[in-house]
């Protein structure tokens, strides 16, 4: 069977290990601190490699980031990781195959073939994090647009800039739906700017009213920002992972979704190919495995 | 040259002319009201084909509601026509070939065979009427879903309740980026109830100070819709045609958005096909035209 090294390169992160073609991790999973200098995160990269390049067929990298739609490198800029990476030569790491995707593609692609919307064409992943991620399946396709930077979550819940956003314009769905998004929304609600995401998942575990309310605030934002996206994908599913995903009533969502939307019902599920599913959907998709 | 009998059913008229495959009318084009009961819609239908079905290779109809992904019928309801419409038996209307396509599909499809769209295989037109028709073209192929109904332009400007859309949802896009939406921007900020769109346009032309800052307000609730778009699809272009296009601003709106968006920079163009978009792109579709 054919084996990928599959490397998840995030801003604070660098994960690595071996899968297979069905999809399983086939060795340890390794991680370390993702180097602050783009110099140590090549040579960081470098070194995985050369220790692993030998047992498998190809590279597949998961990382932060639009990719090109040739797979081979980052257009534009990525926020929190360092500002030259952009220029990374991931080719230039291995004589074998170097194969790279955007982290949240990867990890829709994982759900896609292993997960929660195996068999169905068209599917919406979110991942709920820090901040949110989106990866778009339509027609066993991702949706990769003009230049290879679509499915960002960016669309506005209010036009009153009311919220600034990571991508330093206002109010985008990431800035409401995101771990960060729920604190901020409990710090505005309960006026308290001391308040954490672990606070209010605590508060809600304590039955907590004024913090059970936020989070409350926080499952329908993500729930009105899943109704525009069902009426623009009409989705088989919308498929639901991150950190977060795991406090969210999908039931409640998708009733909701559905008694709101014009197109067809849909589902909003939890995403079932776990938390290295960035690092295999990599190597499904660098080892060309498409259902 | 192979023509098509083309017929674009709406909520208040009926169209038809012969539509060629370079996307030209060839022929006068008829206007009928949209009849109340479903049997008159059916009956003026098959008075519309029995009269030029000999002349034509193929009937091409553009209809509101959405279309399955067989292009043969209507899914679920459309709104403002006989609520038996979804039923009709479109291929009972003729021994040739009927096709049949979203009217807003159609509309980008002519735009991206013969208008503003044309050579570029990803991008998203809005008709601006009464209402917000949408379609997306990814990679030179209309987005459908998983059951014909995608590309509705129901996602949400705002959370909190405020105006009622015509899909019985709150705050869709639709409800502000109409010509209704206009309407009811500029009611709001005025506070006078008695305004209509055409009001607006006219208080523009007249430098009133008022009614030019509801059109500007309208104006960037459009924009604040397309960063969204742009952000989620990675287009070439965002194509803007309908009635209430011609008043927009689209190098403004293209410097807006592109400063915004965190994917790579596009452009908002207006559409170039015509009133009649949606009678040439169901014939190109049914002609099997493609580029």
């Amino acid at each position: 069977m054919k084996k990928a090294l599959a490397i998840d390169i995030g801003g604070t992160k660098i994960y690595n290990c071996i899968v297979d073609e069905k999809g399983q991790i086939v060795s340890d999973v390794e991680k370390r601190n993702t180097p602050e200098s783009f110099a140590d995160i090549k040579s960081t990269l470098e070194n995985i490699v050369k220790s692993y390049e030998n047992d498998v067929d190809v590279i597949a990298i998961a990382t932060c980031g639009a990719v090109n739609n040739e797979n081979s490198g980052i257009i534009g800029s990525t926020g929190n990781i360092a500002k030259e990476y952009p220029t990374m030569d991931f080719q230039g790491l291995s004589s074998k195959k170097v194969f790279v995707e955007n982290d949240a593609n990867c990890a829709a692609w994982a759900e896609h073939i292993i997960g929660a919307s195996k068999g169905y064409a068209h599917s919406v992943m979110l991942t709920l994090g820090t901040g949110v991620g989106g990866g778009i399946i339509i027609d066993n396709k991702i949706l990769k647009g003009k230049s290879g930077a679509a499915g960002e979550m960016h669309f506005k819940m209010r036009t009153d800039k009311h919220r600034k956003c990571t991508c330093k314009s206002w109010d985008c769905f990431e800035a409401y739906a995101s771990g960060n998004g729920l604190k901020d929304t409990a710090r505005e609600l309960l006026k308290n700017p001391d308040l954490t995401s672990y606070d209010v998942i605590d508060g809600v575990n304590r039955n907590d009213r004024e913090l059970t309310r936020a989070f409350q605030r926080w499952e329908d934002d993500i729930k009105d920002g899943i109704i525009g996206l069902a009426n623009i994908f009409d989705p088989d599913c919308i498929v639901l992972s991150g950190s977060m995903a795991e406090f969210v009533d999908t039931d409640y969502l998708t009733d909701e979704v559905n008694s709101q939307i014009v197109t067809t019902p849909t589902k909003v599920l939890k995403g079932q190919a776990g938390n290295y599913s960035g690092m295999i959907g990599a190597a499904l998709l660098a080892l060309g495995i498409n259902s």
